[in-house]
């Protein structure tokens, strides 16, 4: 077999497997694993039964548009759910600034090809979602984090970063955020802040991708939906792109998500998907249409959010119990996520094999950063496992952490012997 | 609402609409109209009890992967399944030469971000796939075309054309192939010339990417299964990377197709997929599996022979019938569709406003040609409509086309009366 690295696009040659997709690899060996990696729904959670009659009805149907080609933009009863629920969220979205992607990550890829040159900037939170960073790579474009605060990302550093860039000649196309249970900190911008960062957008003239997975699962002992609400329910020119997803509400195997903007952006968009995927999967759009329009999503989602409250809380009292203030952390009103700052001496992508060893798995910091990274970060994701797993592997990591700071200690010992 | 093209990549402006997606939007009016235009397959087709039983049995197992997230490479089952297809079609893929992709299309997409930089060429069939130029496209690559023969694409022609692209400075990635049963003319390389075409890849340094939707789809009356041999199959060097779906065998709206290919560009594709869509559809993927191992794919590939050997004969006769000589149309042994020659003076995508009124939709050849284009030629498909409204389109077709000689003869008379 020839090598093949002579056909390789420049953009090839600079893509990165996903940290996170690396750990679903590595939990795929079937050893006793405690997973706090992937962010992954629950799935005793998912309404079996509700999906299984839905299924039954649509191929009982025998509609040959169950299982046709379909429209890129969507399945149109599909769109018109979607523009319900933009509507419930203060977003009066019409038809044509609406498209359904085959799962958000498609939404962020055909955002990076629509919008991103070679070298264009990309502002991005600091941490900041791994699966913005491998879209916004792949088309060469260049990121540049900004430091977040506890009710989001820095708006001073943020505009000091842009004209710092602009004064060096550089094109920034657009603001990456996450506002709420941003992914990997947890952390919610606050309803100010928002206001703000629009306010910047526009009198910069730069766009704001916002990337909302996650707003649905607010927990109800710290948060409420006002909390949750979206920059762009106050966007009238069209500086923002909205991203929604259905993966965390009903299920992520059907990879069903959407995307509202500008008409001429999201026109642009559907060309794009058009030549990428032809359309997201046609019965699970119906199978989606299907669990929104027979009311069971909105029977979820009060249950979702006490199911993830629930664990987040069982996590961070096993952390507390486990770490002994070792560790911390920013209490996280809804999501999946716990970001934990470890003790300074340790790195924690050099610690994975000591953890998998001990059969517990997490995402080292460093996958989330651009530039520089806080070597001694870990995303823990508590969605998936059961509260009983979820203490059994707190405490597994506590005695790796532990193990790998005596390994530390004599190191520097037998260092500073060395030396002396 | 502002402007927004100032935020608009290189690449979003030089995207344009598919024609045959179009198609369907007009045709989604809702008027009685006869559709020869997506090359849909026919639904009635569908092994629909196959189906519902098995979404319901999937999802009455309450097994969480099911509707979890899933590797990027596909689900493992399949991807064993698609190993033994490729064994039965003559390659024998291993494990780490295959993946799964959302469709074909994005198949298509995949392979182009990794090989091509933008100004890289592709040489394509004249005419070839429209789904195949706009995902080229969209990485700005530049597409050369090179003439058919009855037996496929013109080996004299292609090694000139190179030729003159290398002497101009050009970097040639790839040869794109369509080899059973082309989409749009429904042709079949020889077996002697798929043998050369390696040869000649192998000796130019270029690579093949061999897209093989149809092959299952071979007329008995006319073609075998040794007609559609793949050039994969004698490639031991890594010079073919090979497409191929379910769409056309099993059902389109589950998004389910393969790549194969040379490990390392497999996995350079499987890190690009990541960042485009995480993954096809779990759901999907499972369904298309089950129909392969319960034997409903087996059952299904005989029946599909004979039903769209049976259209093609009732379009072709009907298009004898109503045309009585005056188009012409390589005889297909395969696929879903025929290549119509029109008389000279016709341009087909100036006559479909006239063919809509009509009641009757195709592709105009525009579409499927890089450069200079034949205006008098269209893609028929015969796939979807029933015999009775291939009989009745093809009849509106002879009308419209009637119509639009008589015009312009009148057109033409009142300019030489004008000039006499």
């Amino acid at each position: 077999m020839m090598n093949h690295d002579r056909f390789l696009s420049r953009a090839a040659e600079q893509m990165k497997e996903s940290a996170i997709r690396r750990m679903g690899t590595l939990l795929a060996g079937g050893r006793d694993i405690i997973s706090f990696a992937p962010g992954y729904p629950a799935p005793e959670t998912f309404p079996w039964d509700d999906f299984r009659e839905i299924a039954a009805d649509l191929l009982g149907t025998r509609d040959g548009r169950v299982l046709q080609y379909g429209p890129t933009r969507g399945y149109r009863p599909l769109l018109e759910t979607i523009g319900g629920i933009m509507h419930a969220r203060g977003i009066p979205a019409r038809f044509e600034e609406l498209l359904v992607t085959t799962g958000s990550q498609q939404g962020l890829d055909l955002v990076a090809r629509v919008l991103l040159d070679p070298g264009d900037v990309v502002l991005v939170e600091l941490p900041t979602y791994t699966g913005a960073i491998t879209a916004f790579r792949n088309v060469q474009a260049r990121m540049v984090g900004v430091p977040q605060e506890t009710d989001g990302v820095d708006l001073d550093a943020l505009d000091a970063t842009l004209r710092r860039l602009r004064g060096e000649g550089q094109r920034v196309k657009f603001l990456y955020v996450v506002p709420n249970f941003q992914n990997p900190t947890g952390l919610l911008i606050g309803l100010e802040k928002r206001r703000r960062l629009l306010e910047w957008a526009a009198s910069r003239d730069v766009l704001i991708v916002e990337d909302d997975p996650y707003r649905e699962l607010y927990f109800e002992d710290t948060a409420t939906e006002a909390d949750v609400r979206p920059i762009k329910t106050d966007d009238e020119e069209g500086h923002v792109i909205y991203l929604s997803s259905f993966s965390k509400t009903l299920a992520p195997g059907f990879r069903v998500a959407w995307i509202a903007g500008a008409p001429a952006l999201i026109t642009k968009i559907e060309t794009a998907k058009q030549a990428e995927d032809l359309q997201a999967g046609s019965l699970d759009q119906r199978i989606v249409y299907e669990a929104c329009h027979r009311g069971v999503l909105a029977r979820q989602l009060p249950l979702l959010r006490r199911h993830y409250q629930e664990k987040r809380t069982v996590m961070a009292r096993a952390l507390e119990r486990e770490f002994e203030g070792a560790v911390r952390w920013p209490a996280p009103k809804g999501g999946f996520f716990l970001w934990v700052t470890l003790p300074h001496e340790i790195d924690a992508d050099h610690m994975i094999t000591r953890a998998v060893e001990h059969g517990v798995i997490y995402v080292a910091g460093e996958a989330f950063f651009v530039g520089a990274a806080q070597p001694n970060t870990m995303r823990l994701s508590f969605s998936a496992p059961t509260p009983a797993r979820i203490e059994e592997g707190v405490a597994r990591l506590a005695r790796t952490v532990e193990e790998e700071i005596e390994d530390r200690a004599t190191e520097g010992a037998r260092y500073e012997d060395r030396i002396s």
